[in-house]
Protein backbone atom coordinates (compact mmCIF):
# COMPACT_ATOMS: atom_id res chain seq x y z
CA UNK A 1 0.00 0.00 0.00
CA UNK A 2 1.52 3.14 -1.17
CA UNK A 3 1.43 6.53 1.49
CA UNK A 4 -1.63 8.72 1.25
CA UNK A 5 -0.90 11.83 0.31
CA UNK A 6 -2.91 14.27 1.35
CA UNK A 7 -4.46 16.32 -1.72
CA UNK A 8 -6.13 19.26 -0.34
CA UNK A 9 -6.66 21.19 -3.08
CA UNK A 10 -7.88 18.16 -5.76
CA UNK A 11 -11.19 18.99 -5.79
CA UNK A 12 -10.27 22.86 -6.44
CA UNK A 13 -11.36 24.58 -9.92
CA UNK A 14 -10.74 27.70 -11.26
CA UNK A 15 -13.28 29.14 -13.19
CA UNK A 16 -14.04 32.91 -14.59
CA UNK A 17 -17.10 34.62 -12.46
CA UNK A 18 -20.07 36.02 -13.60
CA UNK A 19 -22.38 38.30 -12.12
CA UNK A 20 -24.25 35.73 -10.37
CA UNK A 21 -21.24 35.06 -8.08
CA UNK A 22 -21.38 38.14 -6.18
CA UNK A 23 -22.73 36.63 -3.65
CA UNK A 24 -19.95 34.17 -3.16
CA UNK A 25 -17.37 36.87 -3.05
CA UNK A 26 -18.76 39.66 -1.33
CA UNK A 27 -18.31 37.89 2.28
CA UNK A 28 -14.82 37.11 1.83
CA UNK A 29 -14.07 40.55 0.34
CA UNK A 30 -15.76 41.82 3.37
CA UNK A 31 -13.61 39.64 5.56
CA UNK A 32 -10.33 40.11 3.99
CA UNK A 33 -11.16 44.11 3.76
CA UNK A 34 -12.58 44.23 7.20
CA UNK A 35 -9.04 42.77 9.03
CA UNK A 36 -7.78 46.09 7.81
CA UNK A 37 -3.65 44.31 7.39
CA UNK A 38 -3.64 43.15 3.48
CA UNK A 39 -5.37 45.66 1.56
CA UNK A 40 -5.50 49.18 1.21
CA UNK A 41 -9.10 49.24 1.01
CA UNK A 42 -11.05 51.63 3.40
CA UNK A 43 -12.11 48.73 6.39
CA UNK A 44 -15.19 49.64 6.52
CA UNK A 45 -15.46 49.17 1.92
CA UNK A 46 -19.44 49.43 0.95
CA UNK A 47 -20.88 46.26 -1.01
CA UNK A 48 -21.68 48.10 -4.26
CA UNK A 49 -17.80 49.80 -4.38
CA UNK A 50 -16.56 46.41 -3.94
CA UNK A 51 -18.58 45.10 -6.45
CA UNK A 52 -17.32 47.69 -9.04
CA UNK A 53 -13.57 46.67 -7.92
CA UNK A 54 -13.91 43.12 -8.19
CA UNK A 55 -16.48 42.88 -10.89
CA UNK A 56 -15.25 44.91 -13.02
CA UNK A 57 -16.17 45.17 -16.92
CA UNK A 58 -13.43 43.75 -19.11
CA UNK A 59 -10.81 44.38 -20.04
CA UNK A 60 -10.90 43.22 -16.23
CA UNK A 61 -11.33 39.65 -15.48
CA UNK A 62 -12.50 37.87 -11.59
CA UNK A 63 -11.77 34.53 -11.18
CA UNK A 64 -12.85 32.56 -9.08
CA UNK A 65 -11.62 28.73 -6.72
CA UNK A 66 -14.81 26.57 -6.18
CA UNK A 67 -14.45 23.14 -4.27
CA UNK A 68 -16.10 20.44 -5.58
CA UNK A 69 -19.62 21.57 -4.18
CA UNK A 70 -19.52 24.64 -5.81
CA UNK A 71 -18.26 26.94 -2.95
CA UNK A 72 -15.88 30.11 -3.45
CA UNK A 73 -13.35 29.81 -1.65
CA UNK A 74 -10.95 31.95 -2.94
CA UNK A 75 -10.95 35.10 -5.76
CA UNK A 76 -8.68 37.03 -7.48
CA UNK A 77 -9.29 40.16 -9.98
CA UNK A 78 -7.04 40.67 -12.79
CA UNK A 79 -6.60 43.70 -15.19
CA UNK A 80 -4.84 46.70 -16.16
CA UNK A 81 -2.34 48.28 -13.27
CA UNK A 82 -2.90 51.65 -15.64
CA UNK A 83 -4.63 53.11 -18.28
CA UNK A 84 -3.30 54.55 -21.74
CA UNK A 85 0.16 53.95 -22.38
CA UNK A 86 0.51 51.79 -19.36
CA UNK A 87 -2.20 49.16 -19.92
CA UNK A 88 0.12 46.53 -21.22
CA UNK A 89 1.29 45.87 -17.58
CA UNK A 90 -1.44 43.98 -15.43
CA UNK A 91 -2.46 44.32 -11.49
CA UNK A 92 -3.51 41.62 -9.77
CA UNK A 93 -5.02 41.35 -6.37
CA UNK A 94 -6.26 37.47 -4.39
CA UNK A 95 -8.27 36.98 -1.30
CA UNK A 96 -8.92 33.47 0.27
CA UNK A 97 -11.75 33.14 2.42
CA UNK A 98 -10.25 32.34 6.38
CA UNK A 99 -11.71 29.57 6.77
CA UNK A 100 -10.08 28.05 3.63
CA UNK A 101 -6.43 29.11 4.75
CA UNK A 102 -3.71 26.78 4.08
CA UNK A 103 -4.44 25.19 1.44
CA UNK A 104 -2.72 26.08 -1.43
CA UNK A 105 -5.04 28.03 -2.50
CA UNK A 106 -3.24 31.46 -3.15
CA UNK A 107 -0.68 29.67 -4.96
CA UNK A 108 -2.87 27.98 -7.27
CA UNK A 109 -4.69 31.65 -8.02
CA UNK A 110 -1.35 33.33 -8.16
CA UNK A 111 -0.05 31.27 -10.89
CA UNK A 112 -3.19 30.79 -12.61
CA UNK A 113 -3.43 34.67 -12.75
CA UNK A 114 0.39 34.92 -14.40
CA UNK A 115 -0.74 32.58 -16.89
CA UNK A 116 -3.87 34.36 -17.53
CA UNK A 117 -2.25 37.25 -17.97
CA UNK A 118 0.01 35.75 -20.25
CA UNK A 119 -2.78 34.71 -22.34
CA UNK A 120 -4.61 38.45 -22.45
CA UNK A 121 -1.09 39.76 -23.64
CA UNK A 122 0.61 41.49 -20.92
CA UNK A 123 3.68 42.23 -20.67
CA UNK A 124 3.84 41.89 -16.76
CA UNK A 125 2.31 41.92 -13.08
CA UNK A 126 2.69 44.21 -11.04
CA UNK A 127 1.37 44.36 -7.52
CA UNK A 128 1.27 48.34 -6.08
CA UNK A 129 0.78 47.90 -2.57
CA UNK A 130 2.22 44.88 -0.25
CA UNK A 131 2.11 45.15 3.26
CA UNK A 132 6.04 43.71 4.21
CA UNK A 133 3.91 42.31 7.25
CA UNK A 134 2.34 40.19 4.82
CA UNK A 135 4.75 37.41 5.01
CA UNK A 136 2.91 35.05 3.65
CA UNK A 137 2.01 36.51 0.59
CA UNK A 138 5.42 38.36 0.11
CA UNK A 139 6.86 34.56 0.46
CA UNK A 140 4.35 33.07 -2.13
CA UNK A 141 5.14 35.85 -4.70
CA UNK A 142 9.06 35.68 -4.68
CA UNK A 143 8.15 32.19 -4.73
CA UNK A 144 6.53 32.52 -8.40
CA UNK A 145 8.97 34.47 -9.64
CA UNK A 146 7.87 38.06 -8.92
CA UNK A 147 10.69 40.71 -7.38
CA UNK A 148 10.52 43.45 -5.29
CA UNK A 149 10.76 46.83 -7.14
CA UNK A 150 10.26 49.20 -4.87
CA UNK A 151 9.39 49.84 -0.88
CA UNK A 152 7.13 52.86 -0.13
CA UNK A 153 8.56 53.26 3.71
CA UNK A 154 5.82 53.48 6.19
CA UNK A 155 3.27 53.28 3.60
CA UNK A 156 0.91 50.68 5.44
CA UNK A 157 -0.56 51.31 8.61
CA UNK A 158 -1.21 47.68 10.01
CA UNK A 159 -3.82 47.57 12.60
CA UNK A 160 -1.48 46.27 15.31
CA UNK A 161 1.85 46.43 14.06
CA UNK A 162 1.72 50.46 13.22
CA UNK A 163 3.82 51.75 10.06
CA UNK A 164 4.92 49.22 8.25
CA UNK A 165 7.12 48.75 4.85
CA UNK A 166 4.72 48.45 1.54
CA UNK A 167 5.83 46.64 -1.10
CA UNK A 168 5.90 47.36 -4.68
CA UNK A 169 6.71 43.90 -6.88
CA UNK A 170 6.50 42.56 -10.45
CA UNK A 171 6.99 39.61 -12.71
CA UNK A 172 7.95 40.36 -16.65
CA UNK A 173 5.86 37.91 -18.59
CA UNK B 1 19.16 101.56 -12.80
CA UNK B 2 19.21 97.63 -11.25
CA UNK B 3 19.26 94.97 -13.43
CA UNK B 4 15.71 93.45 -14.99
CA UNK B 5 15.58 90.16 -13.67
CA UNK B 6 12.65 88.29 -15.78
CA UNK B 7 9.32 87.55 -13.66
CA UNK B 8 7.50 85.59 -15.52
CA UNK B 9 5.28 83.97 -12.92
CA UNK B 10 4.91 87.55 -10.79
CA UNK B 11 1.31 87.45 -11.38
CA UNK B 12 0.83 83.43 -11.12
CA UNK B 13 -1.62 82.93 -8.52
CA UNK B 14 -2.67 79.48 -6.90
CA UNK B 15 -6.08 78.83 -5.70
CA UNK B 16 -8.45 75.93 -4.93
CA UNK B 17 -10.77 74.83 -8.16
CA UNK B 18 -14.75 75.13 -7.67
CA UNK B 19 -17.17 72.93 -10.09
CA UNK B 20 -17.21 76.07 -12.36
CA UNK B 21 -13.40 75.69 -13.15
CA UNK B 22 -13.96 72.90 -15.55
CA UNK B 23 -14.22 74.57 -18.16
CA UNK B 24 -10.46 76.03 -17.40
CA UNK B 25 -9.04 72.41 -16.91
CA UNK B 26 -10.55 70.14 -19.57
CA UNK B 27 -8.68 71.78 -22.43
CA UNK B 28 -5.83 71.29 -20.58
CA UNK B 29 -6.42 67.81 -19.82
CA UNK B 30 -7.33 66.86 -23.38
CA UNK B 31 -4.43 68.54 -24.78
CA UNK B 32 -2.05 66.42 -22.40
CA UNK B 33 -3.75 63.30 -22.31
CA UNK B 34 -4.07 63.14 -26.00
CA UNK B 35 -0.44 64.11 -26.33
CA UNK B 36 0.22 60.37 -24.79
CA UNK B 37 3.85 61.08 -23.85
CA UNK B 38 3.18 61.66 -19.96
CA UNK B 39 0.34 59.90 -18.35
CA UNK B 40 -0.98 56.39 -18.26
CA UNK B 41 -4.72 57.51 -19.29
CA UNK B 42 -5.96 56.76 -22.34
CA UNK B 43 -5.23 58.88 -25.12
CA UNK B 44 -8.67 59.56 -26.09
CA UNK B 45 -10.20 59.81 -22.33
CA UNK B 46 -14.05 61.27 -22.52
CA UNK B 47 -14.63 64.66 -20.49
CA UNK B 48 -17.03 63.01 -17.31
CA UNK B 49 -14.38 60.45 -16.75
CA UNK B 50 -11.42 63.37 -17.12
CA UNK B 51 -14.01 65.30 -14.54
CA UNK B 52 -14.58 62.55 -11.88
CA UNK B 53 -10.57 62.02 -11.74
CA UNK B 54 -9.77 66.14 -11.85
CA UNK B 55 -12.42 67.41 -9.97
CA UNK B 56 -12.67 64.79 -7.41
CA UNK B 57 -14.42 64.76 -4.14
CA UNK B 58 -12.84 65.59 -0.88
CA UNK B 59 -10.45 64.51 0.82
CA UNK B 60 -9.07 65.05 -2.99
CA UNK B 61 -8.37 68.29 -3.61
CA UNK B 62 -7.90 70.56 -7.04
CA UNK B 63 -5.70 73.71 -7.14
CA UNK B 64 -5.51 75.54 -9.83
CA UNK B 65 -2.26 78.16 -11.34
CA UNK B 66 -4.20 81.32 -12.50
CA UNK B 67 -2.87 84.14 -14.58
CA UNK B 68 -3.60 87.75 -13.43
CA UNK B 69 -6.68 87.71 -16.03
CA UNK B 70 -7.78 84.87 -14.16
CA UNK B 71 -7.09 82.33 -17.13
CA UNK B 72 -6.46 78.52 -16.17
CA UNK B 73 -2.77 77.73 -16.96
CA UNK B 74 -2.18 74.68 -14.69
CA UNK B 75 -3.76 72.42 -12.85
CA UNK B 76 -2.61 69.85 -10.29
CA UNK B 77 -4.78 67.32 -8.00
CA UNK B 78 -3.75 65.72 -4.03
CA UNK B 79 -5.27 62.95 -2.54
CA UNK B 80 -4.75 59.58 -0.83
CA UNK B 81 -2.75 57.45 -3.24
CA UNK B 82 -4.77 54.21 -1.63
CA UNK B 83 -7.11 54.03 0.96
CA UNK B 84 -7.63 52.71 3.90
CA UNK B 85 -3.94 51.60 5.54
CA UNK B 86 -2.72 52.95 2.83
CA UNK B 87 -4.15 56.74 3.01
CA UNK B 88 -1.78 58.73 4.50
CA UNK B 89 0.28 58.82 1.82
CA UNK B 90 -0.69 61.25 -0.89
CA UNK B 91 -0.67 61.11 -4.92
CA UNK B 92 -0.36 64.18 -6.89
CA UNK B 93 -0.46 64.95 -10.94
CA UNK B 94 0.65 68.12 -12.62
CA UNK B 95 -0.47 69.47 -15.85
CA UNK B 96 0.50 72.90 -17.52
CA UNK B 97 -0.78 73.56 -20.94
CA UNK B 98 1.73 74.09 -23.87
CA UNK B 99 1.48 77.76 -24.07
CA UNK B 100 2.23 78.17 -20.54
CA UNK B 101 5.15 76.01 -20.50
CA UNK B 102 8.82 76.62 -19.68
CA UNK B 103 7.64 79.29 -17.10
CA UNK B 104 8.44 77.42 -14.03
CA UNK B 105 4.53 76.68 -13.12
CA UNK B 106 5.49 73.38 -12.82
CA UNK B 107 7.62 73.56 -10.58
CA UNK B 108 5.60 75.96 -8.25
CA UNK B 109 2.53 73.76 -8.15
CA UNK B 110 5.25 70.92 -7.40
CA UNK B 111 6.17 72.66 -4.43
CA UNK B 112 2.72 74.31 -3.50
CA UNK B 113 1.71 70.62 -3.65
CA UNK B 114 4.13 69.47 -1.07
CA UNK B 115 2.94 72.03 1.56
CA UNK B 116 -0.38 71.32 1.35
CA UNK B 117 -0.05 68.00 1.21
CA UNK B 118 1.78 68.25 4.34
CA UNK B 119 -1.13 70.42 5.48
CA UNK B 120 -3.29 67.72 5.06
CA UNK B 121 -1.60 65.55 6.95
CA UNK B 122 -0.05 63.12 4.61
CA UNK B 123 3.27 61.37 4.88
CA UNK B 124 4.68 61.74 1.92
CA UNK B 125 3.56 62.34 -1.46
CA UNK B 126 4.02 59.12 -4.14
CA UNK B 127 3.92 59.11 -7.69
CA UNK B 128 2.94 56.06 -9.47
CA UNK B 129 3.69 56.51 -12.91
CA UNK B 130 6.46 58.71 -14.05
CA UNK B 131 7.27 58.15 -17.72
CA UNK B 132 11.62 58.36 -17.89
CA UNK B 133 11.23 59.71 -21.27
CA UNK B 134 9.64 63.05 -19.22
CA UNK B 135 12.68 64.35 -18.00
CA UNK B 136 12.11 67.98 -17.53
CA UNK B 137 9.37 66.43 -14.65
CA UNK B 138 11.99 63.63 -13.63
CA UNK B 139 14.38 66.59 -12.50
CA UNK B 140 12.09 68.69 -11.51
CA UNK B 141 10.96 66.26 -8.98
CA UNK B 142 14.59 65.16 -8.12
CA UNK B 143 14.90 68.61 -7.69
CA UNK B 144 12.18 69.43 -4.98
CA UNK B 145 13.15 66.71 -2.70
CA UNK B 146 11.53 63.26 -4.49
CA UNK B 147 13.62 60.40 -4.84
CA UNK B 148 12.75 57.46 -7.05
CA UNK B 149 11.67 54.29 -4.97
CA UNK B 150 11.15 51.83 -8.01
CA UNK B 151 11.10 51.63 -11.92
CA UNK B 152 8.97 49.57 -13.28
CA UNK B 153 11.23 48.18 -16.58
CA UNK B 154 9.15 49.17 -20.12
CA UNK B 155 6.11 49.99 -17.88
CA UNK B 156 5.39 52.81 -20.44
CA UNK B 157 4.44 52.71 -24.46
CA UNK B 158 5.73 56.44 -25.51
CA UNK B 159 4.18 57.58 -28.75
CA UNK B 160 7.69 57.49 -30.44
CA UNK B 161 9.84 55.93 -28.27
CA UNK B 162 8.79 52.55 -27.81
CA UNK B 163 8.62 50.87 -24.17
CA UNK B 164 10.77 53.17 -21.47
CA UNK B 165 10.46 52.57 -17.74
CA UNK B 166 8.07 54.08 -16.04
CA UNK B 167 9.23 55.64 -12.35
CA UNK B 168 8.11 55.20 -9.08
CA UNK B 169 9.05 58.57 -7.04
CA UNK B 170 8.70 59.54 -3.39
CA UNK B 171 8.93 62.04 -0.66
CA UNK B 172 8.57 61.92 2.46
CA UNK B 173 6.74 64.53 4.65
Amino acid sequence: MSPVTPTPTAELALRRATDDDWAGIWPIFHEVTAAGDTFVYDVDTDEATARSWWLAPAPNQTWLAVDGDGRVLGVYILGPNHGGPGAHIANASYMVGSAARGRGIGRQMVAHSLDEAGRAGYAGVQFNAVAATNIYAVKLYLDLGFETIGTVPQGFRHPTQGLVDLLIMYHPL
